[in-house]
């Protein structure tokens, strides 16, 4: 990447993009916290906290097997809330679209995140829409911004200890795969996994101290992000990281790191070893995958055990998959 | 416009824009308010409300007279919350940036916001970086999102009537006139008028009944959409319309409606007859063309009376000045 200019692999949750981030000095937050988490939280009275974040979505193909870019951007914003232990209390919805875009097209995409929108109760409540002249911007552009509540008790911000468990709530890098086999016009039957994670977290919420999606850069980019937060190491077992055939297939065959595929639709999160198993039992009731994977050790580094031995998962770094979400 | 397809139009801030927007027909707002406002609101304990906007900003150029696009949305989501009657809280930051942008112009726009960030006290809490591939985006487009708080009784959407006397806290079309001064290379002492207006608006906060910043689609636009909101007319005195004499002359030159043309710091107000010259002269102390320039009629349009006579004001519609915000 030449030092002077932005590179695409600034934008792939990686290694680069926190260095981007970390550069712009955004240090001054007022009185809000977790600035640098899922979504920043601010104190209100009575024991309640404001949970915002915001994300712009930019994924290619925008349509693909099992979503599109509106169904992503809904629930990619609410899952940013849903992790933090928050219920989400509404969203705005920006637009930007390039100047002849179908309007079929952007119905459908609408309709999608209207359904999700009455679904989950959570209602679009303002938003902006803008039209670029025609080869400015690649077809369109979504940005979900959310607001949220969480009592302080809730928040998933708790602290971890060495042993606590591991656990994931269903099988990895599907939707990278269904985004790739659209990209690479192969065949497959794996489709997204986007999904709101809402009622999932909202059934472990009082069992788990922890809980992050894995977007961009895959549970690569989360587990490590959290190693360096909470100042411990991870030890995972390959052979309980849940993931389809044809999605360990496609990383072989593409010759990509199947823990740095983007997920839309599944949580990572953290418990005592007392709650594990009931975590998993309850994740279980939503997606059978759901498993425990690892454990907190003393060390400083996210280690997996294969059949050929240990090795370190290093943070992700250059370009992964673009324009993945 | 092809039906078919997204125009220009529909992104200017008019009649198209209206009619693509209602056409979503996000009509569940759960039990938030003023949805088709400025910015959204959300009753909370203690007689006060939530407020919660969001904005993305694909102007062009990204640097002008006075203003970049960093300075344009700082400014932009602060005074969608500060004419609601709200103090803003937090904003977050999403950069959709293309690959190859340079560093130094990044680093120009971060920095414009970081120093309104620190002049107003107000944070950037949370955010998203996306980069697309060179060629799938013009530039950088931002998203500001912004949270703010109201106490009820400070809400401006209060109740108008017939002889309340009409305010704008500046002149008109400054922002619009910079822009196009850069996008046709010629010279003017323009600059754009874009700045925070919640110093103003605390001001005559209690004087006031309602709030509005003309935007995309300039006077024009907001005043019509006032009118049709509160089943109201407005007659304005064309005399007393502040404007810069470079202003008008290139809304001469360029055929184009200076009522229609583009402020990102100024505002339009509603107050009685009574607050009426008190609001003006605490206005005059950030800005000495703050002045009154019509009232509130019986009527259901906006009449402006010109030497020549009486003409209606109508709702922008075309393409107006694309890409101005």
């Amino acid at each position: 990447m030449n030092k002077e200019n932005v590179g695409l692999s600034a934008g792939s949750g990686g290694k680069e993009m926190s260095e981007l981030i970390s550069s712009f000095g955004f240090t001054n937050r007022g009185n809000w916290e977790n600035c640098d988490n899922d979504s920043a939280t601010l104190n209100m009275e009575d024991e309640k906290k404001l949970v915002f974040t915001s994300d712009s979505f930019v994924v290619d193909p925008l349509f693909f097997p099992g979503g599109n870019i509106g169904h992503l951007a809904f629930c990619g914003t609410v899952n940013d809330l849903s992790v933090m232990g928050a219920t989400p209390l509404g969203l705005s919805l920006s637009l930007v679209i390039e100047e002849g875009f179908p309007r079929e097209d952007l119905e459908k995409i609408i309709s999608s995140i209207k359904k999700l929108s009455e679904e989950y109760g959570i209602p679009i409540v303002t938003g902006d829409t803008k039209v670029m002249p025609k080869g400015k911007i690649d077809k369109i552009i979504i940005n979900v911004s959310g607001v949220g509540v969480v009592n302080d008790k809730d928040v998933l911000t708790k602290e971890i200890n060495v042993g606590d468990k591991l656990i994931i709530s269903g099988g990895i890098g599907e939707h990278a795969v269904s985004l790739l086999s659209k990209r690479f016009d192969y065949t497959t039957d794996v489709v997204t996994d986007s999904k709101p994670l809402i009622r999932e977290l909202e059934a472990v919420r009082d069992l788990v101290k922890v809980a992050k999606d894995p977007t961009r850069g895959g549970i690569a980019a989360i587990l490590n992000e959290l190693c360096e937060k909470c100042n411990m190491g991870m030890l995972l077992d390959e052979d309980l990281i849940p993931a389809k055939q044809e999605v360990v297939k496609v990383t072989e065959m593409l010759g990509i790191n199947l823990y740095e595929l983007a997920c839309e639709g599944r949580f990572v999160c953290i418990s005592s070893v007392k709650n594990a198993q009931n975590v998993v039992d309850k994740l279980k009731k939503f997606n059978s995958d759901a498993a425990i994977i690892g454990e907190i050790t003393s060390g400083n580094q996210v280690i997996v055990k294969t059949i050929l031995g240990k090795r370190i998962l290093p943070v992700p770094t250059g370009r992964l998959v673009p324009r993945i979400c």
